[in-house]
């Protein structure tokens, strides 16, 4: 058996080590609501103190070629958590909070070390927002993924009440501001043009301000702004809309959010760009509006708020900034 | 942009013209509990009509090499099916029936017409079972991912009410009888076995009794057991468990649903091994012990009834075939 499994390429025994090496993380994201162990067909969750008319939000997504940056490192230990943050922001901005987190990670071979780096990263950063990590696949694919790359998805399940479903369209009005949330890089978007970009570059030099290497800067773990959106909401401000930006970088993914008749108007240099988009911007010698379409260019989330709460919501979020303003469409 | 994004090997418009195809198959699989369209953040899925002590069940899975198979083939068609299925199977088994499902698709390249060929067929399964298709991603990731391969992975997530979860171990006894329900093939699992058994072989040519081409019987796709389980639930037989023939194939999957006293007693000769395994065992000269672990051998999921319920399971499941029995262990 082994040896024909050897032929054909496959570890057999790769799975159960994994299985073991990773089991105490992810049983360490465990809530009293989750009723299975690790192992079983599927998950189960229980669904206890629901709100009234609860809604089930839910979101899948990948981390991109910013896998093959992890593989090319050698440094898997940041992975995990940007896809756990990713798809959290996902719905957050529809209002929700995080149940349940399930992954999927392939390679053209299996090392259970590597695989169970990602899975603690998930782990701790599913712990972080109370989110029990519930079921996966990692999955051994010779020919399929390229020798050393591997491939990394999720998906979060949470859960809003109907009437606190964001965004709330009907009350955004012209006048309203726009604030944003710092990015701790480039999150999981532009890789393949970043990938191009720092191509013969050294990756290991000190790079900016911080004295981290370029690698590391690149490889900064996807942000999660539920923290952010709980304080909000502990202090009663009213979120109008979040806006996550992710693929389609600053530009694409504010308008996602906004009723048909209003527009963003962006106060372009109300926050400071981060050397690490300053940089690539000018090894790509790339213009400011395609850059500003493919990177979030150092907001990584975007809430909508009455120009009212705005003093207080500043107060209670470090680092965010006013960066711009709803408009009446063609105003 | 989009020649920085030709230079990174990106087609940034595929992705547009990828939804555009799929649109409308995503949507045929919404139900009225779906509140938000294609292209949000994160899908809604409304509770509505939940039972006492309600539990969300989740899986996430993937195809696995069989997907090596498609694209060798050109035939994408039942690759969205066989992921479908094989996730509410593995919820099945611990009695859930499906909400919604969200897919990934990823790729060094995305070809529109392909990805989309995947996701008609994953919303053909969907629509099959009520269940609705509530997000995905798709991926497009040079580098991570061999010229012309793609992978396709998928989570469920379905609901039981607690009371009703599978499989009901303190229920189970020895003489409890195991009933098999035909498999459409290998499924999902052995693939990396079977390309490997394949080679040099004609994979065009008509090859059982049926008159299908060796690739198209090993591209069946894997079946769903849904409508026999509610058959059964509608008239009242109870079920004591389901096992998901999948990876670990005929002998590792039925252990896992028993209490740790019994053993599955299997009568090796009482149903007909389909002549694709056959033929995969005869050229791989695999030992039968060996064959049963890889492959499904022709049963895909494995019932667990008490003897008196046998004559109306069996008159209620064409096909159905009674292949042992629990055994006490050290019997």
């Amino acid at each position: 058996m082994s040896n024909l499994y050897k032929e054909a390429g496959v570890d057999i025994d790769a799975g159960q080590r994994t299985v073991n090496l990773m089991k105490e993380a992810v049983r360490s994201t465990f809530t009293p609501a989750v009723l299975a162990d690790v192992g079983s067909f599927g998950g189960l969750y229980a669904l206890e103190g629901l709100p009234e008319r609860p809604v089930l939000v839910a979101s899948m997504d990948g981390v991109g070629t910013k896998v093959k940056l992890a593989a090319q490192l050698g440094r898997w230990e940041g992975i995990g958590a940007d896809i756990v943050n990713h798809c959290v922001n996902d719905i957050l901005v529809q209002g929700a909070r995080p149940l349940f987190f399930l992954d999927y990670i392939a390679s053209s071979r299996l090392v259970p070390e590597q695989v169970a780096a990602v899975v603690t990263s998930m782990a701790e950063a599913c712990r972080a927002v109370g989110c029990a990590l519930l079921g996966g696949e990692t999955a051994e694919m010779p020919g399929v993924y390229t020798e050393g790359a591997f491939d990394v998805a999720g998906t979060v399940v949470g859960l809003v009440a109907r009437a606190e479903i964001l965004p709330r369209q009907a009350e955004m009005v012209a006048g309203d501001v726009l604030v944003g949330l710092p990015s701790s890089g480039p999150h999981t978007n532009g890789y393949s043009l970043i990938r191009r970009l720092i191509e013969g570059r050294d990756l290991e030099a000190s790079f900016d301000e911080t004295g981290r290497t370029l690698g590391e800067a690149l490889l900064e773990p996807h942000r999660c702004y539920l923290a952010e959106v709980e304080r909000l909401r502990a202090a009663a401000v009213p979120l109008k809309g979040l806006a996550h930006l992710t693929g389609g970088g600053f530009t694409d993914n504010i308008p996602r959010i906004l009723p048909p008749h209003l527009v963003p108007e962006i106060n372009e240099g109300s926050w400071e760009v981060p050397t690490l988009f300053q940089q690539l911007v000018a090894w790509g010698n790339i213009a400011p509006a395609e850059a500003r379409r493919v990177f979030n260019m150092g907001i990584g989330m975007v809430l909508v708020l009455a120009e009212e709460e705005i003093e207080q919501a500043l107060s209670l979020l470090p680092g965010a900034v006013r960066i711009g303003r709803l408009a009446e469409r063609g105003e």
